[in-house]
């Protein structure tokens, strides 16, 4: 998938007349009609990016003017659908609000995560909903109402989610899926394993093995922190697990069969130049979703239904496994997705863990909370505070209010808060001090519950050999 | 591999022609350097060929002329090379003799196996050389000097050879590697390891991941009557294994890292309609080529080099092996390759483990075996008896004669064998009757030990906790 992150109409002009030249080369060579099929593809959606940008047709042999910035795209509030790009590795849009999650429903052909299915889960649970689900934070899902049904008539679930161990530092956003699965896991009172792909890192990567299983047990010590319940949480890591479990390697063989070369090309944008191990990963992300790959937790049942919790980016990896499921004998994982965590310098993209300052880390001092959040979280407050008090801010591109959203549990605080900012009776300065103070005892509090988190606690979360029922 | 069935001089020619087109779009495209080299590789290796079919240098714009074939490739009974196809799914020749073993070397680039290496395995093992090695079943290596050198400076190594276990039933054939490796072990007092790839069945055939784990224990009864120590000797099948050692599965993502579809495709011809457990699955047959897949044998060592016998179809495997091995910091395997084991229909094609009469099974009763070389085995001998004696028979395209070569140990007896049938003094039922008389026994005693290797045994060779030294 190609990345959109940052493409001026000169980058884009450059890169079109380089994929005109591939796609010529290649056929002049012969190549493979799917190869050719490719480059055409990229070279067609290269051509709709440019006009979108510039407003002008591509011509090979004449750049774009300097003036040739198409009308809707010029700096607004309302962004392109077209421009998002969601995929495992890249997220990226060019409105200030961030990714339209309605059209991207659409395009992944999931369900929204509606007023009736939040009222839903209420009623199954008996728990108030979490305020992702009241907010839209979790605003997609796949099969949601069946994992009620089932439930409802006694037949219980598990839940999957995830990590990749880039590095040992892990941000405020890191954390969104795991706050809502222990959610979900203390409400349902259900067994949840959580996989770490330190070997997905490791091929993707310029890591070593050794380091890729470090920051896996590193990042488990913050996710540990979250207070899952040791005796329903199963931790794996996969260079780890696959080495432990035999049935664990049945499950990916059995998904590996069932799914070509053509077909993660399609859904991962994977290419011939790209290495064996990337190909044939998404099987190892896979498998967790069916539950004879845990067989020390469900012991011989291969029909218990798995709900994984997870930002949106990760739907490919799930659209493949629900592909596979039922042609291998299994059930199709459901699932619930979250939008994405802004980068504090606005909701274009999501954060990076190698940009200290595009967002909070689980390792900040109050200090450098504070500074992180006056100098680089994007606001939508007017110039002077004339003007702000004029006209009022806007809380839609505001990034410390989009934080508020995430973090901030009351309702009515946060709704006063949003109409105080939109009618400028709140100032810049006030939304970033209220953010400020609702993060550092937050933050510190999870370096306390870290602190206690012992290697001893580690072991306890990945022993293979504990009863989790 | 390319695959050369029935080029002719005019194919190669625009091959050629389309590879250079190839090659030169490519570095247009500023395509990756991987993609560029292996272009690159297969466009000189089309060259060599070209030579070989027409005995001219390959000029761009003049296609080859009606005579340019070169004389030792003109239709004969001499098989042309081109026409053999080898790897580890296809083997075939138009040749009644059997695959150009001399060719075979020139083009996947081992040494042979010459006099000079035979008289020097006996000098270090101070033991008479195998018949295998003596008559040239063995007869292509790769860095076999190096092994005997870093051994005479009590620099050890060990073995590593496999099976596929894709039925039950193995034939005689299917013992050539296990009997040689066998007498390597015993000779050289070194461990053994025996990968059984019941993954690698389960992606390629129509079979359920039982029947291939319950194949693999049953090839491991038959291999393990060929009679290894089992103190030096460690059988594992990957379905139960990955799920058992950890560093094996390091060792496979390691090598999933470093090798590309691009390389893969070329080495092994896959598609892209390929399923990517296919795709991944060589990095699982080049692991054990590493000691540290093996760390209850080996501990810590990663410096223990090893030794492959197998038969020579294997052997693109290896090669990307040894390509891989020092970008991860690990030994190049060394090999041993052995020819094809004849059906009995003729030395055109490999045996068929689903052809009951291409071979002789290993449970075949007296009565078949004598049926089968009666009825199938193929005859170099002349059409009536009075021919016979007149003409004599033809022993290299007799396979009664070519089983002989591999089982009657007496090199003084197969050589007057020999002679007496090409003088015409042996007839074709006398000859089939010592083969009969040899085999029978042969197979009722491996029948005998076979009974003897109880499941218990067969926990001992896949035992992982013994102590291997």
């Amino acid at each position: 998938m190609t990345d959109c992150e940052g493409e001026g109409p000169l980058e884009l002009y450059e890169q079109l007349t380089a994929q005109g030249d591939r796609v010529r080369a290649l056929k002049t060579a012969k190549a493979e009609k799917a190869e050719v099929d490719a480059a055409v593809q990229l070279l067609l959606q290269l051509k709709v990016d440019y006009k979108q940008v510039t407003g002008q047709d591509y011509k090979a042999g004449s750049p774009p003017s300097e003036n040739s910035v198409a009308p809707d795209n010029r700096p607004a509030t309302e962004g392109a659908d077209d421009e998002d790009t969601v995929d495992p590795w890249n997220v990226s849009t060019t409105n200030a609000k961030g990714v339209d999650y309605d059209k991207l429903i659409v395009r992944f052909g999931s369900s929204k995560i509606d007023q009736e299915l939040v009222d839903r889960i209420e009623k199954v649970s008996g728990q108030r909903p979490h305020h992702f689900l009241r907010r839209g934070i979790f605003f997609s899902h796949r099969d949601m109402h069946q994992v009620l049904d089932a439930y409802e008539k006694q037949k219980s679930f598990y839940l999957y989610t995830g990590r990749g161990p880039s590095s040992e530092a892990m941000h405020v956003g890191h954390l969104i899926p795991f706050i809502f699965t222990k959610w979900l896991q203390d409400v349902f009172d259900i067994p949840l394993v959580i996989q770490l792909t330190d070997d997905e890192k490791y091929l993707w990567k310029d890591l070593s093995l050794e380091e890729c299983q470090r920051f896996a047990v590193e990042n488990a010590k913050d996710i540990i922190a979250c207070g899952f319940d040791v005796n329903k949480t199963f931790i794996f890591s996969d260079l780890g697990y696959m080495g432990a479990c035999p049935e664990f390697y049945r499950n990916v063989v059995k998904v590996q069969k069932h799914v070509t070369f053509n077909q993660v090309k399609g859904i991962f944008g994977f290419t011939d130049s790209d290495c064996i191990g990337k190909i044939s990963f998404p099987a190892i992300q896979a498998a967790p979703s069916f539950s004879s790959s845990f067989p020390k937790i469900f012991g011989s049942r291969k029909d218990v239904q798995c709900l994984i919790p997870c930002a949106i980016d990760q739907d490919p990896y799930f659209r493949m496994t629900r592909d596979v499921a039922p042609r291998i004998g299994y059930l199709k994982p459901a699932l619930l997705h979250s939008t994405f965590f802004p980068a504090l310098q606005g909701a274009q993209t999501k954060m990076s863990a190698s940009d200290a300052n595009s967002s909070i880390f689980l390792t900040d001092t109050p200090k450098q909370i504070k500074n992180k959040i006056n100098k680089h979280a994007f606001s939508g407050g007017k110039d002077t505070v004339e003007e702000h008090r004029k006209y009022g801010g806007n809380p839609d591109v505001d990034v410390s209010f989009m934080y508020l959203t995430f973090f901030l549990e009351d309702d009515e605080q946060l709704e006063k808060i949003k109409q105080d900012y939109a009618s400028g009776a709140l100032l810049t300065g006030e939304l970033k001090k209220i953010l400020t103070e609702l993060l550092q005892p937050m933050i510190s509090q999870h370096q306390e519950q870290r602190k206690q988190v012992t290697e001893e606690t580690v072991q306890q979360f990945i022993d293979l050999k504990k009863a989790h029922h």
